[in-house]
């Protein structure tokens, strides 16, 4: 691998040019227009600008990405994580244009994209799932009898949906049929694909996932994270390794995600989700995503590798360079995603120009930002700004320095999540780990703090 | 111990600040005048001016602190580096005063304060010296058959000088007797103590220094450092562990320093620092600081402790929680030292207002800044700036990652000694390991590359 394309924006490009520049490859990235004079644009040995705002003409253009990969002499393309990182038509252009793809096969994504057909493939490799629907719901076959057994309340879920979308709550019988409807439907509109199935419904659980890494053949996993403190579907705070989980289910979510890789001959970075709920002790798979996680740096804070470095070795040499007793963990990390947004305003995106940016420093604490001082934050994308690391000998200690450090960080020009942020870390709920993964939206006075 | 003064400045001032606000202790800077609104003033819970710029109107003077300390309602004094950090009447007065003095005992300073008998004692303890005059020179004794049996070339050094000061070399015996009484005049006006001391001369040899910490009765060791790249006796760029060192001889000087620790009865952080001689894989003892180090990051970064929280922590319990079996090791770090210098200028500071500062991020990468954007470097103390210290899994690892951040730096206003550290970091003898403490000055071309 001599030149990589990196096929995104924002804290994410940024991360990407750093690992490749360490190995002596050399990076472009794909920029749209307001993009081209970003930090990461300011970081790449050179840019290309793909086309203007709108993600759709830009980093949700395939063909615009794979011409400008062909016009700078590009051998490989990073999707980053969003846009088309998981979209398995794009991998399979990039592949028969002749670059290597940082990511896994493109039947691997494929296989991962399809819910129902994921949970089939879980399932089938031992990881523990919910009762439900044996696969998708047969439109032909009453629904009636497969729902009681597996039992209300339960969920309908988009087999083409994933990350929270395409999910409906049925809470007794009399709503079934109404809802498949509904859900159908909607799936259709949004998906293109109107397929559901059904999943029991687990009310109070934390979000737990496992992440691997593997070559197709061999795969190790690199430990856990919890992601339970989310707002509106998205990660707000998480942390590794996840905290009070018992060894035996800790045990079972490694290895039997370890075994879903292997048997579908999984390459490169990927994490499997579970639902884990803390009053059963159980786990169940949710979805595997099929790319680098927004929240790596905590496995990278505990286990002292680079994931975006392993990635990049194992898609330019083939192989995993670690074997599982290379890998070691040490201590604990929560990250903190910092997010241009309004709390004052029902949390709207807060474009503008960063006026004043001063980051925290000193032992423990790391910092992928997008912007510096002086950046402008379009209106157009994603309003995460950066992620601030921050690592420690255990879970206490690590709270203690990351309430030091949130404190530390100022910020004019925009609006920003910090407040919510610093208000959540807090709570007694999150420091003894009751809280769950509706936490944040069912405690009003927290969001009320956060203005 | 719940407030603590911190009778310092700059990065260091930040860091102890830092470290007290993770363990719930309240912090008051004592800051001099221009200081009043600096980065680490705005981090404090207070600050006390207490003098004018010239340091010894301030940080120097012992009854200003004491009595900012009092008005405060201090319970404790951190030193820091520099400054009275190694002074033991103010250790003493501090103790006198009724404070916990955060540092060694009075009289741990006192004797390793005095070189010849530091010496002595390191002898004593197992600690491999150099042949050299046994204690100081005996003025009414003929030094020649000394001399002779030490061997030439020879250094005549001061009891009471240390770090680089008060070091002659004599490379004959017609020399001696005429550079003793110049080293004894020098001594006396410097120090104001004329005692002098021989030790044989070593002309190729690298700075090793291994870190412990104790409580009085037990004392661990931390690993060691390399410490070898130097400028007029200044460190500009660490690195732990100590590398290309023989298994042999990291056992053994790690060893005796823990028994140099425990004769003196030892509390808190030192360092033992040595001269290893590669060509003939021996270490020898040159002095120990009985103190914080700047370079106590690189230790952190492959400890994964807090050094300035175990200090705090024994300070004020009076024992150390952590075992030798407790500390382990992981990767390799580099600290490099940005000081606001200018190359084209023969190094001389340079003051001036931060215009632009932007530092590097991602995996592995540590800033402990002691100013932010905006602002003013003032021309009357330290030039450093702040440290950059970056971790890898291993020292080739480290190199690629520090050229990759050193690089992403972008600081406008003042000049300072990136481009020189960015140069010395390329150097095959730096990536190989055969550099030696006097390499920077020995190499021309390095300085005018750093211009």
């Amino acid at each position: 691998m001599e030149r990589l394309l990196i096929a995104n924006r924002g804290e994410i490009a940024v991360r990407v040019i750093r690992a490749a520049r360490e190995l002596g490859i050399g990076t472009v990235l794909a920029a749209s227009e307001p993009d081209a004079g970003s930090y990461a644009a300011s970081l790449a040995d050179a840019v290309e600008v793909v086309g203007p705002a709108p993600a759709t003409k830009s980093y949700l253009d395939g063909a615009a990405l794979l011409a400008a990969a062909e016009r700078s002499g590009c051998d490989a393309l990073h999707p980053g994580y969003g846009f088309l990182s998981e979209n398995a038509g794009f991998a399979r252009a990039v592949v028969t244009a002749g670059l290597t793809w940082v990511g896994p096969s493109p039947e691997a994504i494929e296989l991962m994209g399809n819910k129902s057909r994921a949970r089939q493939a879980a399932d089938d490799a031992g990881v523990p799932t919910l009762p439900g629907s044996d696969g998708a719901l047969d439109p032909d076959v009453d629904p009636l009898p497969i729902a009681r057994a597996v039992g209300y309340p339960l969920v309908v879920k988009a087999s083409s949906g994933g990350g929270g979308r395409g999910i409906r709550l049925v809470t007794t019988e009399a709503d079934l049929l109404s809802t498949l409807d509904v859900a159908r439907a909607e799936a259709q509109a949004a998906f293109g694909d109107p397929t559901v199935y059904l999943e029991q419904f687990v009310s109070r659980a934390r979000h737990v996932e496992v992440q691997i890494l593997g070559d197709g053949e061999r795969i190790i996993h690199l430990g856990d994270r919890d992601c339970s403190l989310q707002r509106r579907q998205q990660k707000i705070i998480e942390e590794a390794p996840a905290p009070m989980v018992p060894d035996s289910v800790r045990e079972t979510i490694r290895s039997s995600s370890i075994e879903l890789g292997r048997q579908c001959g999984y390459s490169g970075l990927g994490t499997i989700e579970f639902l884990y709920d803390p009053d059963r002790e159980q786990a169940a798979f949710i979805e595997m995503n099929t790319r680098l996680q927004v929240e790596h740096p905590v496995t990278e804070m505990v286990t002292g590798l680079d994931l975006v470095r392993e990635q990049l070795l194992v898609a330019s040499t083939g192989r995993l360079r670690l074997a599982q007793e290379d890998v070691t963990f040490r201590g604990h990390a929560f990250e903190f995603r910092i997010n241009a947004e309004d709390p004052s305003q029902g949390f709207m995106p807060s474009p503008g120009t960063l006026e004043r940016l001063e980051w925290p420093g000193g032992p423990g604490v790391r910092i992928d930002s997008g912007v510096v001082a002086g950046s402008a934050v379009a209106p157009f994308y994603d309003s995460l700004l950066a992620k601030l690391i921050v690592w420690d000998e255990g879970r206490p200690e690590a709270i203690r320095r990351s309430e030091r450090a949130l404190d530390e960080v100022r910020i004019e020009g925009v609006k920003t999540t910090l407040p919510l942020l610093a208000a959540v870390l807090q709570r007694p709920e999150v420091q003894d780990v009751t809280h769950h993964s509706k936490f944040i939206e069912s405690t009003p006075d927290l969001l009320g703090a956060a203005v």
